[in-house]
């Protein structure tokens, strides 16, 4: 899996045994990061960043990797998560391939991937795993936890079971559990990786790989990342060139919108470890912060100790719906914290905050300047 | 596939060659309906109703079959189609697997079944064969022609292929033509089912069947079928019985919204042929009905001679949204018909007209008391 880790990917190894929320323990496992900007000497201008399923560590361009991150056009110098004032610190989460421990990671019990045997994973050892990496680096509290997406999640789970840790909370279209929408569309993306006989039960190999499942998985969730109003203006009914259909298939690709699904499934599929797809896509589905936190969620919410909060939706996204991004924000707001709440018209869906820079610059730029 | 098809079921044989529109013909093809109430002396009281992609012709309980039929609750004595006043023609839509020709249909030039040897089906000849059929039965004119789903796209086909076989139209859940997000939704569909090993390039058998695949197609289905704030409330985070989790995966169905998936998808995969599927999802993609007429999707709707019409669309319906339900009203609207458009606020999104019977019927039956 060595050929999924950027290049400026840096580690933190993780305490033996490490603990997993429900149950069993990793050993000898590690957590890669990447880092922009520097610390400043009162180490109080930490940023730390939690991320979507599928991004690796890799950020924004670096010294050692200048090759565009995943956020570019948001973190950098003179960027909205401007890199001249802080030290971002963004997190590849446990259980995911790039560089952080995982399904595919050795056992060090057996000398064998893990693949099947690695212990459920939660959204709580993603952000115990998270808050363990900020310490070691020597900071005992960030000034900002960003989560975006599955990140969103991670962060509400860092801040509840780390009480302190963080000063200020920006959350972009995130949840504070999943609904049954989202656990369908999700359960169907492993349903085909499974379904796929080259998954193997998870013991694939590079021979044998669920390539078909993994497509399906990722056409499946572009669906739902994007808005059927943008696909509206950007394919309408307009066909593929001719050139790009394939021969002799009678229900082949057509549409323009069928080949951007297989464009974009297929720089992926080999890009993400189908184990670790399985994990974090399952691990989405069980949070529950109010669960998680043993009381009602807007109790969990109201408890959060942050000074002030941004969060942030897009009116477009079916995968995590404005009033969730409500929910969150009417439930910090109970507590103490100052809570800015921001309903952009993206027309980008869940995706908007990868893509919209334009909506999405001014207010985290803002915020943050104001911190 | 005898056992597909319902016991009031009767045939109509299509003339040989019937000419398909994308080339190719059918030879000793028919077409499966179903009738109920009778026929008054003047001949002008027959509502003939076309299909969405997956019912039979069996549309509501009769002599001949006492079992509750798909639109049960809409069609019957002194329901919204009132069988004392109406002759109900329910045609099932040629390339289905319920009676009408359709690719697993025996091939008389070779006598064995069609499979993809079924020439190109388009919503063009399930309206051709529709309007024959009415024919055939002696009418020259039918009061309405109601269109559910595919089935108002194959009633703005034959209304502006068989201009005055109508006197008036009510369409609800429809489309002029498919926009991408439903493209992509059913390609991913008919992906499931090619890339299942069981499919065989459509040579199946009962042994060898792409069950999984239909599975699969038939889960994504009702994901948009329905809407994500109906199962907020129906299913929201509740688990299933665990003496219905199966066991010893640990990837396995465990939200009572899986568990619904997985209950609606066993009953009908075994219960709808693949080929057919294939063969009318790929139709309602192909579907434009400007691009039919030769001309701009405004000017063919304008040109529908229909007296009156009711368009109906819901609110939350994700698959052949509101807007795309306005179009046709305006459309029709900008042409002679007197035009009446309801957006409904049931919950049940794209289904809604088939179990939302309290919003749906009053206007139904308005509008069918007018005529």
């Amino acid at each position: 899996m060595g050929e999924f880790i950027p290049r400026a990917t840096r580690f933190v190894d993780l305490p033996t045994p490490f603990p997993m929320h429900r149950g069993g323990a990793l050993h000898g496992a590690r957590i890669a990061y990447e880092t922009h900007g520097e610390p400043n000497a009162a180490r109080d201008n930490v940023v730390l960043l939690l991320t979507g399923l599928s991004p690796n560590a890799h950020v924004a361009a670096h010294p050692l990797d200048p090759t565009p991150g995943w956020w570019e056009a948001m973190v950098g110098r003179g960027k909205p998560v401007d890199t001249d004032r802080w030290h971002v610190v963004c997190v590849n989460s446990l259980g995911s391939c790039k560089g952080s421990t995982g399904p595919p990671s050795t056992d060090p019990a057996t000398g064998e991937p893990y693949r099947l045997t690695f212990p459920d994973l939660s959204v709580e050892d993603i952000a115990d795993a998270a808050a363990f990496t900020v310490r070691a680096l020597g900071f005992e509290r960030v000034a900002c936890v960003i989560g975006t997406s599955m990140g969103g999640m991670s962060a509400l789970s860092l801040l509840t079971r780390h009480p302190g840790l963080a000063r200020s909370h920006v959350s972009i279209s995130s949840a504070v559990h999943s609904l049954p929408f989202s656990i369908a569309i999700r359960s169907l993306q492993r349903e085909a990786i499974r379904a796929d006989p080259g998954w193997r039960a998870g013991d694939y190999a590079d021979e044998a790989y669920p390539h078909q499942g993994m497509l399906a998985a990722r056409k499946l969730g572009m669906v739902t990342y994007r808005s059927a109003g943008e696909w509206d203006v950007r394919f309408g009914r307009s066909r593929m060139a001719a050139e790009h259909r394939p021969g002799g298939d009678p229900f082949g690709p057509e549409f323009a919108v069928e080949g951007y699904l297989e464009r974009q499934a297929q720089r992926f599929a080999r890009q993400f470890d189908p184990n670790s797809y399985l994990y974090l896509s399952r691990c989405m589905d069980w949070f529950d912060l109010g669960e998680s936190s043993g009381c009602a969620t807007a109790a969990a919410l109201a408890r959060v100790e942050v000074e002030k909060a941004l969060v942030v939706g897009v009116q477009t996204d079916i995968l995590f719906p404005l009033r969730q991004q409500r929910q969150i924000a009417d439930g910090l707001g109970a507590g103490r914290a100052d809570v800015q709440f921001l309903a952009l018209e993206s027309p980008e869906g869940h995706d908007a905050f990868l893509v919209d820079t334009a909506r999405f610059s001014p207010p985290l730029a803002k915020f943050l300047s104001e911190l």
